[in-house]
């Protein structure tokens, strides 16, 4: 790791990239020369996730020349083994200690504390020097990896030493969810930012929407002349999306206990998703047509009641799986024995337009559930009621959009048993991304590459974030004076009380 | 092979079978007691093809208890081992001594010329003797696998000995295509037919109807919700059928030459396609329903012209395929130097009906081409020109039904290229219907089994087969007046000319 008096030039052949800089690859705008700071470089999803991204950055030669990464947390001095560490085990591309060497030679680290004004005014220099070393203006993306709770002094410590205001180049910050944990606190988070920054500087991360399916279903919906026709509430029964994941929360309950499925996953990732599968086709697939349509579309959507009937929560009580028992939630590390945090979610939302009112969408995620999978599953109306196919069939079609763990898409349709008379079947027409497609950037990869080039398509604005709150907040408030979630044992489906809530109108879950 | 007075009953255990007999299986309706006489036994067709179905429903356990068959022809006698090598070559399912033992005990051979009387009452006894032994009423179908020119003189000879006439039981008359060569000539076959049969008792086979794929396309056309809304000329742009063969016609000049691709193929089982694909849904799935609404689409469906612009024909000469040179036709045996006979067809039709005004279906078929392929492909309405999603796409939507070789059905669609921007390219999600349903039964395994239960669903009506005489005679006569076709190498897709049709529009047949 180099001390900024150190640095040196990278090698004149490293990986694939030529002439001793890391050049940017052909992934749209280019990148101006800036500087990437991360507050929390040591922290948990710097470690996982954005340096291991930035090294595949590196790696595909994706990474603008002049780039630096500075690094900034109370040990942060030292800590390169530990992210060496970090990227051979979770970077996507494999471990080439050249790339790696090179990169190390553009990372600096600033030991020091959010409330010590001492490694703030080191930051402001450390970046003056990086900009004058590599001629490049005063370009710095400032990526908040530390708790909400931390925005305020951090914003305000790059204030008191000038950073927050450009002299020649421009700003971006990256903040990670939680925005809040309602809609007021959420608007106190933006009023924070946006006393330091000007609004259209602020990246706000939903890794799910760096998601390669995710961003491909704008794609398959627009792109597709067979699909439109049928998007709207004549030919679709109902929509279900779904997050579901098999992992407990070992290990997170300084974060998860008192937050929750519905807001650690629905407000965020799956009402996001909601957005871009019933949106209105936007002018332009620029960030601002986009940004427009997703917030018209969460501007109209709202939760169906009544709640007791609409949704349901849950908490994972032990359970057994392949013979292993697994612990529920009140026996992880961290959480009390009356925790009454739910692991599992389950909503009904409505939105009312012309398209889709009528329609229900059911929203659910959980932990511990029987499966890893995340999903979205159009429902298309069956054949009228009475017609002869209806009478030999009973099959739905069904379009999927898988997006984790085997992305892909799903058609499931009917189709005639071989031999006589009219036995209709489900069959399934599929295809996996990846046996398609070169493999995709990293949800990071993608995201972060974005951020560098200004490209704030992927993000979601403050207006999507703050509609998203005001569509869930009557839930929590309704949770907050219902009592406790219902058990479900550890490593099934969820709370009967989610079943209920289709089986009122006649209709099941996916199969978890 | 036992002669009548040599029957001896079924071994009591016999490959699935019970009791001794062979039993009907779950296929339906029951079958009647009832006998087949097939004239023409050692002819191609009842060797090739109808023998071994026969076979495979026996091994099958569907034939009916009681039943009996009867081979006619010249050479029947001794024509046993003949018979159990084509079972051998032939049959779907492996050949089994014990069935094939039991199945020789119904066989009966009469030997006889057509024009000679004493066949026929020879065979009149026969079928006596066979009723009173099973306690039968005289239920027989007729198999014509004879000439066209044969049906008269077959069907006055039976009418001769009494045959043609039930006394307690049914007549039930198969024959084979060509149902004549044109309008008139169809006509007068059926004239000849009615002359001794009701119109109901005649089943005609297009082997076509009797394949997995084609029976499937009503079950998912109407079985599923979401085709129905799209299944119009607002939301398809155009439709193509193919019958490509990589076959040449060696060894059949006697039956091909002047008769051509458009009779051999396309009057028939291309014409077919097309009303299944583009018919009204039927009130039931019962054979009047489907024939109601299948006459009533060939009624309105028309060639479209002009025909110089909207039809091609070529014959195939000499080209090279792997290194081997393969001949024209006209070296072939058989063929005169000057024969003008198409191996290639190609036409344009429309359907002057509100669902279909405005959309072609252009119908293809040829021998000696780059690939064996039949398909349906339903090309969808692309995105709105100038929104969006089409100024980035370009991608069609394209339903394909499958029907041989490897029957199935495909979904093309456009989805988005990994990475930044919003590049769409072509994808493919398919289904293998053998990868999902046992073995289907053969064509005429599935025919012959229709037959014996009387279900004509899968047999044209008279009809159905002269609406599609009138659709193709303007353009046979076209042509005969027209010089000769185009020549185009053995092994590639057909002449020129049968681009243009499509490429006058901007569109391109599907590859072959």
């Amino acid at each position: 790791m180099s001390e900024v008096q150190q640095s040196v030039p990278l090698s004149s052949e490293v990986g694939g990239r030529v002439g001793g800089e890391l050049v940017i690859g052909d992934i749209g705008p280019v990148a101006d020369l800036s500087s990437l700071v991360i507050f929390g470089i040591t922290g948990d999803l710097a470690r996982k996730k954005l340096v291991p991204a930035i090294y595949d950055l590196a790696h595909g030669g994706q990474l603008p020349a002049g780039f630096d990464l500075v690094g900034f947390a109370r040990d942060a001095a030292n800590s390169e083994p530990v992210l060496r560490e970090s990227v051979i085990a979770h970077a996507r591309r494999p471990f080439d200690p050249a790339v790696w060497q090179a990169l190390t030679q553009r990372i600096h680290l600033v030991e020091g504390s959010f409330d010590d004004p001492g490694g703030f005014t080191q930051l402001a220099s450390l970046l003056a020097v990086l900009d004058q070393r590599r001629g490049k203006p005063d370009n710095y993306v400032f990526y908040l990896s530390v708790p909400p709770s931390a925005f305020a002094t951090v914003c305000g410590q790059l204030a008191v030493v000038g950073l927050n205001r450009p002299a020649r180049g421009w700003r971006r910050v990256v903040v990670e969810k939680p925005f809040g944990h309602d809609l007021p606190s959420s608007r106190t988070l933006e009023v924070v930012l946006a006393q330091y920054f000007p609004p259209s500087s602020i990246y706000r991360i939903d890794h799910y929407l760096g998601k390669e399916t995710v961003q491909n279903i704008l794609a398959l919906r627009f792109a597709n002349g067979m699909f439109e026709p049928l998007w709207n509430n004549r030919h679709i029964d109902h929509v279900q999306i779904t997050m579901a994941e098999s992992v407990g929360v070992t290990g997170r309950a300084g974060y998860y206990d008192g937050v929750g499925a519905a807001r650690d996953v629905i407000q965020n990732h799956l009402l996001q998703l909601l957005a871009l599968i019933a949106m209105e086709e936007p002018v332009g697939f620029d960030a601002d047509s986009i940004a427009a349509e997703k917030v018209k579309i969460l501007s109209a959507t709202e939760l169906l009641g009544p709640l007791d009937e609409t949704s349901a929560r849950g908490q994972y009580g032990p359970g057994i799986d392949d013979d292993v028992r697994l612990p529920g939630l009140t026996e992880e590390d961290g959480f009390p024995a009356d925790s009454s945090t739910e692991t599992f979610a389950a909503l009904t939302v409505g939105i009312t337009t012309r398209r889709w009112a009528g329609v229900p969408f059911y929203i659910r995620t959980g932990k511990r559930l029987a499966r890893r999978t995340t999903e979205i599953a159009v429902t298309f109306t069956p054949p009228a009621h009475g017609s002869p196919a209806a009478r030999a069939a009973g099959v739905s079609n069904v379009l999927v959009f898988r997006v984790q763990p085997d992305d892909g898409i799903e058609l499931h349709i009917g189709a005639k048993r071989p031999g006589g008379g009219m036995q209709i079947q489900p069959v399934s027409l599929g295809m996996d991304f990846r046996s398609v497609f070169d493999p995709a950037p990293e949800a990071y990869e993608r995201l972060i590459g974005d951020v560098l080039r200004g490209d704030g398509t992927l993000f979601p604005r403050r207006a999507e974030v703050e509609h998203s709150w005001r569509i869930i907040d009557p839930l929590l408030q309704h949770w907050a004076t219902a009592g406790r979630p219902d058990t479900y044992p550890a490593g099934t489906s969820g709370p009967a009380s989610a079943d209920d809530i289709l089986s009122r109108s006649g209709r099941v879950w996916r199969t978890l």
